[in-house]
């Protein structure tokens, strides 16, 4: 599948600098020390304008991935949750949520995450998903095989959606126009586990989860998805089947067996 | 709240052997060193009657719990979700849950827990929660504060229902009689958090939750549940406002803030 990713014929993909996808696992290290330190703490909470809640880690992470980066790589563009885009060369782009799973993290749960994905010309070539807490970490980089936890991991062949085990973070966060597919996974498959956020695709990345979908996910939420779903051997798209791209609309479908896409999407 | 326990007048509640006490702790010890052996191994999965999930984890530990309690508590009788009742002596019950959340653990989250309760004539007088992944339990004696971990914690504050954080495993495990309540909650509270089974009590007892509501529990899924509340401070009872008994009928809400049962039960 990460074959999908080169919609242009740019060898430059096989060759990701080393210094950059180092740079990536070392802000998921630092983002994960920060989010320890505020981790039950009963930190403050704001409210975004969609609702979603902030935190004073979720600030005080971004802020120093950002220093990290420009310490490194002064011109790439960094496109963050928190903090919004600069950044004048847009070839390589960071993409940053410190906390995706915000409200895991203000109640007390370990199953939140970092997010650092890495857009090469638009597309994902590299995503880390790193579980502070628990000490899971994802990192894909395209091409390569995904590892957890530093050792190759491997989706789960379920050709059968009937035997499919099925995991959202929220039926709520479903606009209406995207419950009717929602509920087909939810009647069509052996098991709906709730809650997750990045988590989910970690797991099924290593083959304990076999269908992932939400929507309304932003950038930030979804750009490290793609390399390590990818390499692991499942497959990420959007609701119509198109790969996902800095464009994508938010609406994401993750299986750990691309035979399952079709009687999913139709 | 653990005065509500004595419905008798009875100081025997007072002078719980620590010989029992010790054993529900030991109890949770063994268990998650058989969780943690099968944790993340694709163990087999069965469906039983009620279509959840079961696993020869959860087998292979009951049996281990039920031996080690018969080594000391020769009469005691002892239910347990796999394994059913047996025992003589009711005086002393011991329930047992080796695994809340078994979709939790077949999907490689770490977020569930075994339960241990015992029931003294009935009443819940000593509960475990212990998540073996995490490493996160939670002790509750019938008059004693709570501990998290060894050190006693207390439930939050929170009356208003408008700044409440909600959590419940799943939507769908509601019967359609008790689906409002579920809206009225969802609806209500400042956010619902989805999944989490057992550890959503746990993280209630500790201040990072103000409300669970569930219905459908049975005895072994709520048995644990009242002495860690209480003994940090806050209330669990039926939806209609009862404490929780071995006869209760598995609908369940645990608020961090007794002040929140009047806008929430009327």
């Amino acid at each position: 599948m990460a074959l999908a990713l080169r919609h242009q014929d740019d060898e430059a993909l096989l060759l990701i600098p080393d210094t950059i996808a180092q740079l990536a696992e070392r802000l998921a290290d630092a983002s994960g020390a920060v989010l320890r330190r505020y981790y039950r703490t009963n930190v403050a909470v704001d409210a975004k304008s969609d609702d979603s809640p902030v935190t004073l880690a979720d600030r005080e992470a971004e802020a120093l991935l950002r220093e990290l980066i420009r310490a490194i790589r002064p011109a790439d563009v960094i496109i963050g949750e928190e903090y919004g885009t600069d950044g004048e060369d847009p070839t390589w782009t960071w993409v940053l949520d410190p906390i995706d799973g915000t409200r895991a993290f203000i109640t007390g749960r370990p199953l939140f995450g970092t997010l650092i994905g890495v857009l090469y010309e638009g597309r994902p070539v590299i995503g880390v998903i790193d579980l502070p807490i628990t000490g899971d970490r994802w990192v894909g980089v395209a091409d390569r095989p995904t590892l957890f936890n530093g050792r190759p991991c491997r989706t789960r062949a379920c050709a059968d959606l009937g035997q499919a085990y099925f995991a959202t973070t929220s039926p709520d966060l479903f606009p209406s126009a995207d419950v009717p597919l929602f509920e087909q996974l939810r009647d069509a498959t052996r098991q709906t586990i709730y809650g997750g956020d990045c988590c989910n695709y970690g797991y099924l990345a290593s083959g304990f989860l076999d269908v992932v979908a939400e929507s309304g996910l932003k950038l930030h939420d979804f750009a490290a998805l793609a390399p390590v779903i990818e390499g692991a051997g499942g497959a990420i798209v959007d609701w119509s089947g198109r790969p996902l791209t800095a464009e994508s609309d938010g609406r994401v479908l993750a299986v750990g067996d691309a035979r399952l896409l079709k009687p999913i999407l139709g």
